[in-house]
């Protein structure tokens, strides 16, 4: 049987699994990326990880290739520049490096363009030619697909939809230094800043006005909202508006049938949802209005990130 | 010899004429759209000016087919759809009707888009995959494309970028309702309303002072900066630099790796130029900075339209 091994490489964990040609998840690990800062060791120990992965079948697979999701990732360069949450500095030959330890087709590429890859061939993408995915974790991650293709860039560097300026330099600074940044307002993190705005620009009271920004955490948010706390419900409002202006600008541009949403932020449920569909609404031309879909991702939470990843190898085997 | 008809529609002149596959126009003529408010009306007029063309030619063409560019067309519909500056209201079957005329291979498709096309079949578009083409007359057209191909979208109206919103809904309206909207800011159009903005704001002395709206023209505010009005060269300033923040922004979606300018703004040249090239390196984030050129169009400005039209057919017939 043939199986890829797909990788997440984030900033908290690094995720390894083996994925067959319909999505399916069969075997996965995990370990803490932090614990192996030097990129030979960490290379060690995902090699590690796959061969008892491998070890623990009980069938002897063909494994035909190895995908790999990690922030800031350029597909046509296999390497990881720059990213902030990694411990790997500068550019990183990534895929280069780990091909001296293991000779097998492998291919890396952005974590959320990764993700979309594993929409379009496994998940809620599978019918569609036009759409982008979005990852609403500690950042704003987007991959998108357009005319049924991966758009990589001239670089491979396409889809940083996280950092574009959304207020002709006049906002929130993002990690990688844009004023009025889209990240610094959608995503989990964002969604805390805001918590921290509301509270500046109106009175009510809120359970939040105890807690210090590095307690605060999403789930809570969310629970204040359902227990009437105005402050997490205005906050939600506001996040959810500049999404939808986001949302209505990137319709523009290369007119997807929906957006597919995944990651923490998107927990928030209807808090988050519900105004977002309202405001999209509202700000879509007119062409576009009725025709743009809010969809959450098609593939299972836990697996998503390994089997988005996998699909990088699936991809390139239409004879599977 | 074959060859294809291309069609401009324009809000002020349709220009048609026949376009060999290297991109040379033989032949070409136009005349006055307004004149022809009625559709059926206009398409004969087409079709009479088309046979006149080939009928001057001192050979026997075979026609291959003919592609049309026009404002606000679905390429998946073959219609026009709520164009601000044409005369037929609503969803327009343009193609369908067309057809029913002449029977031969038509495509029709978003001016700006068809212009992207030409570039990538012959202009400064054939060596890349990835570029984003920009009309800036009127209003603000874009054509995108990434992967080697032109993005159409789910329902062929990608590219409306004139009307992403750059201000978070609070700031100048387009035609078409967007607060904030680029082409309310970087266009011709956009450029006289900075001249008056910058009257608003500033004390300068400037000839535009006693100059009214719908008298101004964009040469002359090319004019005003050469002889220093300050009015003007803050105009061009301003207009640069939220430029330069919306092809900030566009590089983080589909990293191209060229901006190809047209249309009447560029004829501004380093008033507008020289300050997008300095705010552009400025706003990039770190991991496109250095890779994203700006380019003038490489076709002929009088005959770029018609040959973009043209390429919707030529890209479909690789044995030329």
């Amino acid at each position: 049987m043939n199986l890829v091994v797909g990788i997440d490489i984030g900033g908290t964990k690094t995720k390894i699994g083996l994925v067959d040609k319909n999505g399916n998840c069969l075997e996965k690990t995990f370990f803490r990326t932090q614990e192996f800062p030097d990129l030979d060791n960490y290379q060690n120990k995902i090699k590690e990880e796959i061969d008892a992965l491998i070890a623990g079948l009980d069938f002897e697979p063909t494994i035909i290739g190895c995908g790999i999701g990690a922030p800031n990732a350029s597909s046509k360069r296999g390497t990881i520049e720059n990213a902030a949450n990694l411990k790997w500095k500068g550019t990183v030959p990534f895929l280069e490096k780990f091909q001296e330890k293991w000779d097998i087709p492998m291919r890396i590429m952005n974590d959320a363009s990764a993700a979309a890859l594993g929409e379009l061939l496994f998940g809620n993408g599978r019918t569609m030619t036009d759409f982008i995915a979005i990852t609403l974790g500690t950042g704003f991650g987007a991959g998108i697909v357009a005319n049924g293709q991966l758009i990589d860039g001239f670089d491979g560097f396409a889809g940083e939809l996280g950092h574009v300026d959304m207020t002709m330099g006049d906002g929130r600074l993002t990690g990688l230094g844009v004023k009025g940044g889209l990240e610094a307002y959608v995503s989990a993190t964002g969604l805390k800043r805001t918590i921290l705005y509301m509270q500046s620009q109106y009175l009510d009271e809120s359970r939040f006005r105890s807690v210090a920004f590095n307690d605060l955490h999403g789930e809570d948010i969310t629970k204040a909202a359902e227990e009437g706390d105005t402050i997490a419900i205005k906050a939600f409002d506001y996040t959810a508006k500049i999404m939808a202006q986001a949302l209505a600008n990137f319709t523009a541009f290369t007119q997807p049938e929906a957006f597919v949403l995944m990651g923490g932020l998107v927990n928030s449920g209807k808090w988050i949802l519900e105004p977002l569909e309202k405001y999209l609404d509202e700000f879509l031309l007119e062409v576009y209005r009725g025709k743009v879909k809010i969809l959450q991702s098609g593939m299972e939470g836990k697996v998503a990130a390994i089997c988005g990843a996998a699909a990088l190898i699936w991809e390139k085997n239409t004879e599977k």
